[in-house]
């Protein structure tokens, strides 16, 4: 249990990280439309509120590994921005009545709860588009531009991520194995963190070995998240877990801990760290912080 | 009532129009991932039902206008792809219970009746995504794909479509004036026919000065769409419509016929179309799919 709290380099940067993609982000949701003011703000308490800024932590920590030192985080922010904006988008949609159905999200009320159902939609709706927009504006050079565009709409489309959340909704009541659980969880969670990976990998200028290295860092790292999620699912309070405990189970929702048992998941979850560290090992340059990173995933409290 | 039908070649025209755009969405959404076989069968059902496909239609005819006779029509496929799938994706949202609450679109059971929400709320997601992959997997020069790419976010996101859809919502049950309703319609479905009239200027090659003619004429007919859809809704039998008649009175939304009457509006219907016409006489070449476009829009049944 000591081990929960990640090291205070690593602290420091999650921290710097998070403030430059919130900064991004109100930047970009100032200066509502007129009269669609509720619409921004909605949008601004989905995309601001509390929250890991994982995504934006792996595209600034990939982006330096593969740069090195002299490394400018302000050639970042714009796709952490972008990447955030996905994942708030489907949290929102994730959350509402006819999806998970869930009131509480990070601590607070969820936007469909805040706001209501046709405004969390809608901001949803808009978050997606935002992040594409904002690729857009961005003064990358046009052939990486139109390469990180291809990253994020690939992971985030019917063939990621929202496949991914289709296989869920469809897996409620259903007994389902191992080898249909993984890939499911590869395309809900783990695309968007593959891509977060690769999108920071390609800005500091990895090759195309070394993507795919990086790349299985973070199937790994995704795949971890998603045990850990488990995990905390059964074992830790509402409180401190800031969504209501036991939601997944109460779903009947098959999960790692309901297929594995908890030791059994936890054993899941040191294999995944120690392909992820294993990847690491095969790289040049300083990768402490993407260790750290995986450190932190497979300990964290929340 | 003679003049409701467009002419044979307005109507060869659209017919070749909707075949080409809809072969291209089928062929973007065969092979569905495993598992996910219901949210692309829902994305089929939205994206490839009955529609005027009058998007892709002015994507085609403003390419060719510009391009002049010898122009390929495959040049345009995919832009006209991608805006359908996010007027597409805009009705399965504007539909949901949470939303308009329609169960009858363009004759048949709208997409989450027909499915279920949650595969209607993920479907219109997907087609979202869908469009800007289309876009970026064309294989369109740099330059052109990003303006293109550009034209569509802007349109689309929370400063175009997305804000005119929650500021309608707002409006439910409010006393707007013509002043109010107009800057509402500009956005909600202005910006994406807009959007669709540059979109095929930017491929026929339209310089600047041309692309802001084309854009008057496009706001003059997307607003004419409005007005006669608003006439249409009071006038027009269930049955024509495929939708139900009297919708809009029904939710109390401010429409051109509340606030000027069936004349009235018939009287903005024909300014507007004057105005389309206006701004296709100050431009060089072939205008006349265009001009019977305009007409087409303000003499339509449905």
């Amino acid at each position: 249990m000591s081990n929960r709290t990640p090291p205070v380099t690593l602290q420091a940067f999650l921290r710097d990280a998070a403030t430059r993609v919130e900064t991004r982000i109100q930047e970009t949701l100032e200066q509502p439309v007129p009269n669609a003011e509720k619409l921004f703000e909605a949008m601004r308490y989905a995309a601001l509120g509390p929250g890991k800024r994982l995504r934006p932590a792996l595209v600034y920590a990939c982006a330096k590994a593969f740069h090195g030192g002299d490394f400018d985080p302000a050639k970042c922010d714009v796709t952490a921005a972008a990447l955030e904006c996905i994942h708030a988008y489907s949290l929102v949609h994730d959350d509402l009545p006819a999806m998970d159905d869930d009131d509480l999200r990070r601590g607070r009320p969820t936007c469909h709860i805040a706001f209501d159902e046709a405004t969390a939609i809608l901001a949803g709706d808009a978050l997606q588009t935002q992040a594409f927009e904002l690729l857009l504006a961005d003064n990358t050079e046009p052939a990486l531009k139109l390469q990180l565009l291809q990253e994020l709409t690939a992971a985030s489309g019917s063939r990621g991520m929202v496949a991914g959340q289709a296989i869920d909704l469809d897996s409620v009541n259903k007994t389902l194995t191992l080898e249909q659980l993984e890939p499911m969880h590869r395309l809900k969670t783990g695309a968007l963190i593959c891509a977060s990976a690769r999108m920071g990998a390609l800005l500091g200028g990895a090759d195309s070995v070394q993507l795919q290295t990086i790349t299985h860092y973070a199937q790994a790292i995704g795949l971890a998240f998603q045990v850990q999620d488990d995990i905390l699912d059964i074992t830790a309070d509402t409180e401190v877990l800031g969504k209501n405990q036991g939601a997944d189970a109460l779903l009947n929702k098959p999960t790692y801990v309901s297929l594995l048992g908890v030791n059994g998941a936890r054993e899941k979850l040191q294999g995944l760290h120690k392909q992820a560290l294993d990847a690491l090992a095969t790289l040049p340059g300083d990768t402490s912080l993407l260790q750290a990173l995986a450190d932190y995933i497979v300990q964290r409290s929340h």
